[in-house]
């Protein structure tokens, strides 16, 4: 019999979606024009020409038996090299090949960095406002999720609340760092905060707590904003990171998971993700992609019209009265409702002026709404009459 | 602190991999020439030329945001509607494109399929000799693998067997044909036997038995070998299936899993796999990969170095003296170790002259030994000397 898990799951379908499925209706219906979708977080501009001519010479060039052989289970040793160079350069970290894992995007990296660092019964913190993936990513491990409620006033973590969730059944915390929905980086402060407070705890329970951090908007963030390499700051950390964002290859699957060298058990961790793949199917990414992607480590699509729409939709939203907390990268932000129920205001103010933004019950924050503005910049500046009109309209 | 199930697993090499590496090994200090390495199934002949060129026309053609862009969940529709069509096309099916799931490889095919049709502590059948990674896939979803004894006269189902291992708790049956380690394929008569056994016992305990067919040598298949489509002849079916040996694209982890149209709830699993994948953290295929087999589907790399190989070796072989049931397909074959321990048989005595051959206990089948043949014919050949003068050590 099939899985009644899974089959009662099918007919629940996910808040964006249904959004993203009335936006297209009604482009279709009343024309393109008559719709602003900003539902969806799928990069606007392309992958850099210098990605499109790597793939290009590897396909010219390689014996196709090697470029599109089988991958070693840990991935191909020069994409790990390329990746630790990258980091190390940049970041000031000592990572080796052997800390990292390449994966199918970032949702492999979470898959697999939740199965190594906690068992079946153990709990993860995140924070809210959070991507609302985290809940399968980690049931699917047997941990639990628990959710420390938002800090709305800056987005930042809510210590006070953290210290109430840490209790010795937590084996990790996951954090999204700049974040989904709120477009907000964490501060080296916060950061160096929620370390010291993990590095007590440790001590207190006698077990690691390991720091997950998922960072594929790590490469867009915006000017003056502080953005500290998070695994710099704690040890047990494992940084989780997709080219879907930086490179605009999200269809790809591309991404890694790298162990902090500094981490407890360091050197296990990555072999174990090896064992991990055997039992959820994965293998490594694309032999293709590894490849391509490996003399692009420190290059980006141009990612300038994300902070261009982020400042013209800022100023204009607040100027309409709208409340917001600056968002610092991403292609995100996450206004407060201007009424308590920002589904109404979504589903019944919002669509009906073709404006298709995600009430903030997704990412378990209510009265607050995600506008994704991966879109261009014409299309932020014809819709901000329409965030004006809704903003009369309920205020 | 780090999950010690996966951690214990990481000291475990498989033997496969003992045997590559010392494969690797001995060539770096003995030269190349020392040593046949027939311990790895990786295909030996390349992708074929239109896959090269629908990559390059699609990389230099297509937008890249689209190109690169997020597939949807349940994959590219027009990917999944060229797989259906091919299927109906070759086999006299009637998929439509919902019933087709672009997956990772087959690994990416089995462990959703599995996840579907099976419940934690339900029962999974497979039968010896088998690939090995159906442990971890199978116990990946809570459920066991029990695995039926071989018929090492045929490699065929051992069917008296079979009935005893059929119990309430069965939820699926897990077969691979053309079969690796054995080189068999399931005939006509094979599967309808298994079918019509499935269905009475279907009625008997009131629920589905589905049948998962793991297919990535199905079209490798030697002159006049029966292989029937299997889904074909048994209703509550899914086919996984993979491009890795027919375009030799292994790395690129490109395949599918097919729902028999006719099966149980059918036009549910598709939308369930997508579901599944939110818990292990897999997604679509690189979506490039998509899109460049779509052309390609009747298509296969030049795989007759694959037959020639298999009929140098089987008749020289059986001249020499080995017992060996003649391989339909694959690029494997399954001998008879002269002496009862195959493992002596492997280690010591092959390995000496440098030939790398598996022993068939990592199959559980004993006393065998595979050798897989996807290596140039001029190894092949000469190697039969080596062959020759290990039979008449032991004999």
């Amino acid at each position: 019999m099939i899985n009644s898990f899974y089959k009662e799951m099918t007919g629940k379908e996910s808040v964006i979606r249904q959004f993203f499925d009335y936006s297209r209706k009604r482009a279709a219906e009343m024309g393109p024009d008559s719709v602003y979708n900003f539902s969806i977080g799928n990069p606007s501009v392309p992958a850099p020409d210098s990605v499109t001519r790597a793939m290009q010479e590897l396909i010219a060039n390689e014996d196709p038996v090697t470029l599109h052989g089988y991958s070693p289970t840990l991935g191909l040793p020069s994409t790990k090299k390329a990746i630790a160079d990258s980091l190390n350069r940049r970041f000031g970290m000592q990572y080796t090949p052997g800390h990292i894992f390449p994966t199918s995007g970032a949702a492999g990296a979470l898959a697999h960095a939740l199965r190594a660092v906690t068992k079946p019964g153990d709990t993860v913190i995140t924070f809210a406002p959070y991507f609302p993936e985290y809940i399968p990513y980690v049931t699917g491990t047997g941990a639990e999720l628990k959710v420390v409620p938002a800090d709305p006033t800056s987005f930042q973590i809510n210590f006070e609340k953290l210290e109430e969730y840490l209790t010795p059944d937590v084996a990790a915390v996951l954090i999204n760092s700049p974040n989904n929905p709120s477009g907000i980086v964490y501060t080296t402060e916060t950061i160096k905060r929620l370390a010291a407070l993990l590095e007590d705890r440790q001590k207190e329970y006698g077990h690691e707590i390991f720091l997950i951090t998922d960072e594929p908007y790590r490469e867009i963030i915006f000017e003056g904003t502080d953005s500290p390499f998070i695994s710099k700051l704690y040890d047990n950390s494992i940084c989780c990171y997709s080219f879907s964002k930086s490179l605009s290859l999200p269809g790809e699957r591309i991404g890694y998971l790298a162990v902090n060298p500094a981490a407890k058990d360091a050197e296990l961790i990555v072999p174990m993700c090896g064992q991990i793949s055997r039992f959820t199917g994965h293998n490594c990414p694309s032999s293709l992609m590894q490849r391509a992607i490996e003399g692009e480590l420190d290059n980006t699509s141009d990612l300038s019209i994300y902070e261009k729409n982020a400042v013209i939709l800022y100023d204009a939203l607040t100027e309409i009265g709208y409340s917001i907390v600056r968002p610092g990268g991403t292609f995100y932000m996450f206004p407060r409702s201007p009424i308590a129920d920002a589904n109404e205001f979504c589903w019944t103010g919002a669509k009906e002026l073709g404006l298709i933004i995600v009430p903030g019950d997704s990412f378990e924050c209510p009265g607050h709404f995600r506008i994704s503005y991966c879109v261009p910049t014409e299309q932020i500046e014809k819709s901000i009459p329409l965030f004006r009109k809704l903003y009369e309209r309920f205020v």
